[in-house]
C-alpha cells in the first residue's frame, strides 16, 4: 500500500531537515519551502534544494510571503534592526521573532496538503531550547489542527505533526544523526550567507546542541568555536 | 481619544466593502488586499483603491500570495477549470474554492495588524447564501481567533469580526446603502474586468441580493437582468 503523504516545511535549517528525516520513514514526502524576505534566503533555499535532492522527492514547492517583510517588525526581515550576536534569548520575544510566521507557512502547507490529499504537515518547531517565539508552542499547534477541520473539505483530514517540539537541541542532533539526516546540508545562521557567523544566537544554539550531543556540527563556521 | 486600529480585509466586492463600512463606524481602518493570482486580479485591485480613496484611508497593505495559484486547484486561480455560470451553488463546495485561502488572509492581517497594535480584523464573510466554502463559516473563525490568542505576543489580542456573517445577500445590500458605503465602486465578478459578467455565480447572488433588497445595482453588467 501507498504511503499516506506529508507536506514537509523544510526551511533548509538544522530541525526542519531532523524533522523531514522523521517524516520520511513513515511518510511519501511533499517539501515545502517559503522565501519571506529574510536575510539569508538565497543560502536556505540552496540547503532546501539540497536536502530534497538527498532524500529523492520530486515533490517540490518554492513560494514566497513577500507581506512579512513588507510588513517587518523583525530582524530577520528588516535590515534596519540588527540580528542580536553573542547571547541565546530567554523567556523574553527575541526581536528575531517574525510576528504570526508559522501561521503563513502553515496556511500554504494546509491549501497544498489539501489538493494533494495529504495526512500530516510536519513541522520541525521545538520549544524547549528557544520557546520564544509564541507560534513555535504546541498550544498554537493544536489550535491550529482545529483551523484545518474547520477551514478544508470535510474529507480533508490534515494534522501537524511537530516531532522536536519536547527535544532540547542536542536531542535533535542525536536524533537527527542516528536517522541518518544530512546535517551537512543544513544552514541555521541568521546573518551570513558563505560561512556561519557563529554569533548570532541560532548559530550560538545549534552549536551548544552539537557540543552537548558530543559531536562535532560539519558545517563552517567563521569564528573559531570550541 | 484615538479610536482603535482594525484591519479589514478588502477584496473590493460587495461584501467587504460593506463590512468595511462597518468598521469605520467605531474603528481607524488599515486596509488590506491580496493579489493570489485571481482572474480578476487587476480589476478587484482598482476596487480596493477606489474603496480606500472613498474612505481617504492612507493605512494600506497590498500583497501577494503566489502561493495560491501555484497549487491551483480552483476556478479562481487556475485558467484550465471554468467559471461555472447560470446557476448559484448550494451545499456542495463549489469549484471556485480556492483550498484554505481566507487562512492566509487572515495570517497576513495578523502579522500586520500585531505590528500595528490593532484590535481587530474585519472579513465581510458570509454563511447565509452562500455556505459551501468551509472557511467562512463561523466555526473557523472561532477556531482561528484561538490561533491568534496562542500564536502571538502576549500583548497582542486581536478579534476577527464578521459582521455580515449571519445577513443574507439582501441585508448586505441593504446595509451599505444605509451606511453609504460606495457600492457603485465594488467588484463582484468572478471571470469579467470590463464589465460584469451576470452570469457567474458571484453576479447571480449579487443580482438576486439587489432584487430582493428592491434596488438597482449600480455596476454595468454584459448581459440583461432584470
Amino acid at each position: 500500500m501507498a504511503k499516506p503523504i506529508a507536506v514537509c516545511l523544510l526551511s533548509g535549517g538544522l530541525d526542519s531537515c531532523v524533522a523531514t528525516a522523521v517524516a520520511a520513514k513513515d511518510y511519501d514526502l511533499a517539501l515545502l519551502h517559503v522565501n519571506y524576505g529574510q536575510r539569508t534566503q538565497a543560502r536556505e533555499l540552496k540547503a532546501f534544494l539540497d536536502i530534497a535532492d538527498f532524500y529523492g522527492v520530486k515533490r517540490r514547492l518554492v513560494t514566497d510571503v513577500p507581506a512579512l517583510s513588507q510588513i517587518g517588525g523583525s530582524a530577520l526581515t528588516c535590515k534596519e534592526i540588527a540580528i542580536p550576536e553573542g547571547q541565546i534569548s530567554s523567556r523574553e520575544i527575541p526581536i528575531t521573532y517574525v510576528p504570526f510566521r508559522n501561521a503563513h507557512f502553515l496556511a500554504i502547507a494546509v491549501s497544498w496538503g489539501e489538493l494533494l490529499g495529504a495526512k500530516r504537515i510536519f513541522i520541525g518547531a521545538s520549544q524547549v531550547d528557544f520557546s520564544g517565539y509564541p507560534d513555535c508552542r504546541a498550544s498554537f499547534f493544536e489550535a491550529f489542527n482545529r483551523v484545518i477541520e474547520e477551514g478544508t473539505k470535510p474529507e480533508t483530514h490534515i494534522r501537524i505533526e511537530a516531532p522536536l517540539l519536547h527535544l532540547t537541541k542536542a536531542q535533535i542532533v542525536k536524533l537527527g544523526v542516528e536517522l541518518n539526516a544530512p546535517l551537512h546540508l543544513t544552514w541555521s545562521c541568521y546573518q551570513r550567507e558563505d560561512m556561519a557567523c557563529g554569533r548570532c544566537e541560532s548559530c550560538l544554539l545549534r552549536l551548544k546542541g552539537f557540543r552537548e550531543a558530543g559531536l562535532e556540527d560539519p558545517i563552517p563556521y567563521q569564528v573559531p568555536h570550541d
